[in-house]
């Protein structure tokens, strides 16, 4: 009877930490030297800061899988003097998306998790408005909904974060979700931030940038998907992308060019956060894509 | 013997005014009455501001151009409340170009006016710096090299002006000139000024935007020609593009990646200025590529 | 009481035929005499060939719009002789869809259907696999699952126009429809029929582009939507677009990127075709955007 | 005194061969062991045949760089059965530039050698045709006229060999070199030959191609670098970009956007090759940009 049916996971560690000589021989040495077999490994170092980082996908050989990332962590800490974050290939992270009334982004996730192209799950949806709920559960995802008062927002956040907490979740999405969240909120959530903003940060931060655009008259509208920190819009970005626009386009077709934009570049965001590529790094990000 | 070698020129108009019913018929069927024969017209109307926009280029027939065109801009003001700015194919717009050290935006203007890719002449190039004057004058463009203290910034600008008024150029390009010019300048210099801004106008306006851009971790680098006015890289975009950047480019290669940007985006902001392609509106363009 | 609750619908007319001096006039000026307000117009020319094209755009006045249509169209043929088609802005289309196991495409017209994104109505589904029948029917589309056997493939495509006759299509997309349509299903299926092919053509037309695109070292994949004719991938285009890739990206990866690309492209072809925007001119399109 | 006022040169290599575990900490423990350290490592693994690929860049420490080039390449064979192309980046590679009358990519290389955006020397341009001598010259290029007659191809390549041995070129470009080079000529050249194709390869190759876009009706049209084979057009393909097209255009504005593109795509193909990033495998490239 075989043991194992499955193939074996692989594990995948981000590393950051001081630069210095031999870095790259020792982190793969180390791999080598326990057994394992390095699949693919992706190096960035900052000259001007002296910072080192890397994303290494390796085969566990014949360790049990989740002591080996155990010991990598530590001996990177220990030894090498370096943060790692680390993950295993058959880790199914759980994913919250809040969401306010726009559909697009929503059911754009919904497809894509069905279609296998994330390594996570949708495990609920929550909203300050009613509208989407027929979308979520028709396909079997939770949905609730929590009615956000500008009285009584501190206490809707409790709410929220009550709801949340019932998931455990590794990463909340906000696939337009047109509340600010208080730095309460984003401190005790327990888990990164991913937003999408419907502009080309950092131009036109904040309420309705394509009409922001419009009237500037930009001949390009952006998306731009970010974690989410307390200073509004201007958390690290993941991932940016742009469509030409003229003067031809009003501000209805530029909401409807920004639809096909914003899903792109959130998902784009959402995949790369779960395949483990994405290292923040002061304001800014490192994607090994 | 052929009383004409070289083929009539057309003309074009770009006019604007107030809409309403039956104004394309009845511009479209002045130039027909009088003799003349359309060859590309192109509208735009603002249902907001109830505005209608034309680009209308056509043969003159029997008529002798320069008639036929003062006809129009005078038939358009009186019977059709328009304003209408209107030129032959034939002529052949001055251009100044104002520079200070860096060459490349230079180098590509002067390739593409001997290329033929302008309908317009070069006449000088003006430079707070001497350092380009080789690659002007090897060309057989007069340079001239006005210094500018920030002591006397308004002395300076009246020797510029001076310079220039020798040229009685119809369109001033700033490629890569690293000084704010004055109200004063733009309300004297007697025509309209381009600028190249290395960055996706609204974001980061002002001084070292790929150093801003770093900073800030963007995705995407962009390049913005637009007309100058009074305010600091506010003036109505007339051109706009991006390339992509990742974690891996150093300031020096945006600055790099960005030189082609540059080029690309004022070469073409240039010529379909001189095409007359361009209509001011607000304080934005509409562009009849 | 108000005898209109709704506004009145917009006409709009595509024509093509012989370029002749005064034409744009005499179109304009029929309009206008005949009570219309045009609200678009656009032109184009091919001089070589000199034919003349347009696309108009007009609210009808106190016209009966179905009669100012006719009229138009009669005209058109009679005194401009000019081939035109002609539409209302309250039409609805008929579009059958045609699939086969991919659910991609057909998940993304069905959610721009519902979106309000185009201005038709889908209305049935056929494949020749029963896949996808969950993902119409949920939506209320009808689903219609004939089967194709190599050996009865007339038999089969007689039983599909069958199918579709009862809904009267005016379009039929294949999405993502992965059997060749005979010329005899073209000639009786009484509507245009737009494919999406899954590569830039006419590089790698035929099966499995993507594998081709691979094996052939391309730094840059595209999707085309074309218009079906008899000649395999080789119809008239109506929209490309492209995503860079390079030797990291495995077939797999470029099968998933490919998927936004077909998306996008499908969707913006059969907006364009449904708004009256694609004039087919010989194996040529002009798309008035 | 000072012994040496330069930086040492980094030292680059390109890997590739078969992929086994380990492969990775082997390679940079033998850089570490013997003193060098590793500045940038990029790898790649085709894991459908098993091939190992890796370009990396270290800082010599207190060996003599050529020597440990040189142990390098020998441990490559020898003891990871690996091929290994090698540099320093005080190398200065000699590059010939074949052009016939087009002068725009010429242009660009020129400018671009000038302004250090190559780490190299634009040695020599050779050409069928007189035209561009003097853009040559002016930049002090030496330019070799070889005209070529359809009754002695042989003969004119035999003084075309000649010409060039007397510069040792380290890579050939050709700049819109119009004419076919025969199997001969590039197996006895002695180096790499790059050419830019102006069309989305396969799409189009042979002559023309901007008319054979113009006649399909291609919405995008491209450009193409990549090495020069005996397949005409078939060699491994480096680079590719592309811009969209309208109806509007004519052959003759595709073929002004066409040389924009050129130029981008040939500057980014010849700089990723001098500055060793391009890995060619089988029929196809790596770029490690």
């Amino acid at each position: 009877m075989p043991e194992r049916i499955t193939p074996a996971p692989s594990l995948v560690a981000l590393l950051s930490g001081p630069d210095r000589p031999g870095i790259v021989a020792e982190i793969s040495g180390w791999i080598f030297d326990n057994g394992g077999n390095i699949i693919h490994a992706d190096q960035h170092r900052d000259h001007l800061n002296n910072v080192f980082f890397q994303r290494v996908e390796w085969a566990p050989g014949n360790n049990e899988p989740n002591r080996m990332l155990d010991d990598l962590v530590k001996t990177a800490a220990r030894e090498w003097q370096m943060h790692a974050r680390a993950a295993l290939s058959s880790d199914c992270p759980k994913v919250a998306v809040m969401v306010s009334r726009a559909p697009h982004c929503l059911q754009d996730l919904l497809l894509r998790f069905k279609a296998g192209e994330f390594p996570g799950e949708l495990a609920c949806v929550l909203s300050n408005h009613p509208d989407l709920r027929e979308i979520a559960e028709r396909d079997g995802i939770p949905f609730h909904h929590v009615p956000i008062s500008p009285e009584d927002k501190p206490g809707a956040e409790k709410r929220q974060r009550e709801v949340l907490s019932a998931y455990s979740p590794n990463l909340i999405i906000l696939a337009r979700y047109m509340q600010i969240l208080s730095e309460d909120f984003l401190d005790l959530c327990g888990c990164p931030v991913i937003n999408i903003h419907h502009s080309s940060l950092p131009a036109f931060a904040g309420a309705k940038p394509y009409h922001q655009a419009y009237q500037r008259g930009v001949k390009i509208i952006g998306a731009t998907a970010h974690y989410v920190t307390g200073d509004l819009d201007a958390g690290p970005i993941i991932h940016q992308d742009v469509a030409r626009i003229s003067h031809r386009r009003s501000v209805k077709e530029m909401i409807r060019n920004g639809r096909d934009l914003e899903k792109l570049v959130l998902s784009a965001a959402t995949r790369w956060h779960l395949e483990n590529r994405v290292l923040v790094y002061g304001n800014k990000t490192i994607v090994f894509d």
